[in-house]
């Protein structure tokens, strides 16, 4: 059983990471306006977040531009109209995906008002991966790496994984539930596995979790108790599918000073209830359940959403029925 | 850390315990038609379920008959219209609600197609609720006891009343999160309390648990990986307030062979998300979280539902005043 004194005390170490616009962007093709995005850097601010990431920085060779709102793309350029000098506490992060990123978009850590490169890939990716922490290391950025779809990799792979990336410069190894299929007993485990190679490397760890079968939260309070520092979450739990673990929920819970959840509900109210009526769609439902049950890629449960089927029995046997 | 061998196996002596009419009813008062109990009660029996709590049988002496649907105050006769003999493995349970309740009215066993009496008292209330406990065993029923609201219980007082209960004819005493404010950690001292207590009486351990902050399944699969065997659940969390613990989460968890979530989903499409969409509004939403977070009831969050108002920041300022 964990220390009560991770329930009632706080650890300075432990950072939360706003995943709004990345994760969130994912359900409205990246159009956020400006007004949105300002008014979430400054609730991230007066939350206490330490991390924001305001979107990917994919390659224009590979999307097309005129299809996505700016934050699949963004630039330095981009984020300075943000935030300006972003002399504040809170830092910034954008994330590279592999095999979608073109490591020459990242200027030097200098020039650039982004603070963290986030690296995600699945496990087959990790050399591209590693090229892409180390490069962005070597300019001076603070680094993550999400290995993605872990319930869907052996074991051995992700102890091979975690030992390749414990030897690069990489700051924090995310634990990634992409199909929300892993439970909290099971995380647990994860987690440990993740913090044995963390302590051997003296890297941290993270956590980006998904809500489809509403343990998204669960599990990331789970891991905290185990010591995973980096804690992702967005706001009203905006992300692919599900979504993530709510930045309401987990900043009611974590006890450190510096968060606030107030003015969370305020910018909720403000603009992500909004969003939900405007007509976009996310979050936990039945068809995300079933494809966190049979630990499957969401994309038959978003289809499902978008073409704004009832039929879930039907929507069963079809997912039952893939081999 | 708990054993994998309670996550990729059963036990036998787990039961998963239908409360979708009784915590359900507390939201539609108690208004299901005939049909639905039909239909609810045919989906129990195809999914595996253990038991089918039918309602209350509040007395008509405190509540006023016209007020309410049947299954406020449903009788044998009631029950049988539903259930003829109920010849199947799925027992039927009803609801004693201490101070709300009278002994009277409850036949002897062999009279009635009730399997278990389920009996609630707040922990003042521990005398009464023995002595309903006492007068059901004898007239034959199997007998449970809900500890209502620990969260704001002292542990010495909660330890006071399972000691009572243990000496008393009664099969099952119940966990219950009734603001949901309690997190997993938490839950797992208060499961391994009750089953100290449990296992010096030969008692078993329920939990009922209510999902203001998204964790009702997360502290059931909690739990039950400690050893409590009876499990509350509702379909599509139809409960008091933020709900309760889905069915749908619980089944598809679940591995005895003899649980089927596939039932589950025909029940939702066809009956649970039509009662939705006639306006019937419960389940998981901010302003429970809140009343969850601050381990208040939710009545002033059913109220702010009740309203249709949306200025959270002001809620959140409301209850965060009150002492």
């Amino acid at each position: 059983m964990k220390e009560i004194k991770n329930l009632l005390g706080y650890r300075e170490s432990i950072k939360v990471v706003d995943a709004t616009l990345r994760d969130g962007g994912l359900v409205n093709d990246f159009y956020f306006t400006d007004d949105f995005v300002k008014a979430l850097y400054q609730a991230n601010i007066d939350a206490g977040v330490d991390y924001m990431e305001m979107g990917y920085r994919a390659s224009k060779k590979v999307f097309d531009e005129t299809k996505f709102g700016k934050w699949k793309f963004c630039n330095d350029d981009h984020i300075r109209e943000i935030v300006g000098d972003n002399d504040t506490n809170l830092k910034l992060a954008i994330m590279a995906d592999i095999g979608r990123h073109d490591k020459n978009d990242f200027d030097q850590k200098a020039n650039s008002p982004v603070d963290l490169v986030r690296v995600a890939a699945y496990i087959h990716q990790m050399p591209e991966a590693i090229d892409m922490v180390e490069d962005a290391a070597k300019k001076g950025y603070e680094t993550s790496c999400n290995i993605m779809a872990i319930s869907n990799s052996k074991e051995e792979e992700v102890k091979v994984a975690l030992d390749m990336l414990g030897q690069t410069p990489v700051d924090c190894i995310y634990i990634v539930d992409s199909f929300g299929s892993i439970y909290p007993e099971q995380m647990t485990r994860i987690a440990d596995m993740y913090l044995e190679f963390a302590a051997k490397y003296n890297k941290k760890v993270g956590i980006h979790a998904h809500d489809n079968q509403k343990l998204a939260f669960a599990n990331t309070v789970e891991v905290c108790g185990c010591g995973v520092d980096w804690l992702d979450a967005t706001y009203l739990s905006m992300g692919r599918g599900a979504g993530n673990c709510a930045m309401e929920l987990l900043l009611g819970f974590l006890k450190n000073p510096k968060y606030d959840v107030r003015p969370v509900f305020k910018f909720l109210e403000e603009y992500m209830i909004p969003l939900k009526e405007q007509g976009i769609v996310w979050g936990y439902d039945l068809q995300y359940l079933m494809t966190g049950l049979f630990n499957q890629h969401p994309r038959a449960a978003i289809q499902f959403t978008k073409d704004q089927r009832k039929d879930l029995s039907n929507f069963y046997n079809e997912i039952t029925s893939i081999d």
